[in-house]
């Protein structure tokens, strides 16, 4: 039988370009993606707005995520992790530009 | 809309007694935990053997899984992740006694 197997923080080869997304497990109705930020943001103005909700965990770097009607951003660190229904709207205020910072994002039916 | 949120390292009050299990997501179909785990391991001659599939990955410790057939076990340090199908046997063969082995463990129907 397949046991894929990996590690999260290999091959984080770093882009200013980009951010970089990675699916590492797609079952039905699941999607389990790595994402590796160095920097990226939303961009100013804009609110990300999803049909499905998604678990998002930082597992290494750092950043601010803002969500509509919130005062202030949040801070996460390593091992923060948030859940974010569908359609509530989101911005990436900011990621590090020091490291690459790692997420495992769930995006599942909810 | 509830963001709920929190740290996957934080609370991880060590017992060296029994795993423990936190539920962290559990939409239909789908549940993601938290385990903790302290030396512990599955019992000898035993295995384990899932009706769902299980993506597991090692945030912080160390340990061994094998999987019925392979001539040894793997070892998992930090940002290992294994994809394990439905009934494919495994056990734990063992967790780190030095401190607590930090693993998320996304259960799902393949």
């Amino acid at each position: 039988m397949n046991t894929r197997h990996g590690n999260v923080f290999a091959d984080s080869a770093r882009s200013r370009d980009t951010e970089q997304f990675a699916a590492l497990l797609a079952p039905p109705d699941l999607r389990l993606e790595r994402i590796v930020s160095l920097g990226q943001a939303t961009p100013p103005g804009v609110w990300l707005d999803q049909n499905e909700a998604e678990w998002a965990i930082l597992l290494r770097g750092a950043a601010k995520l803002s969500f509509e009607g919130e005062n202030a951003a949040r801070d996460l660190k390593p091992g923060d992790y948030v859940n974010i229904p569908a359609h509530c709207r989101h911005r990436v205020e900011w990621t590090t530009p020091d490291e690459p910072t790692i997420w495992l994002a769930l995006h599942y039916a909810a």
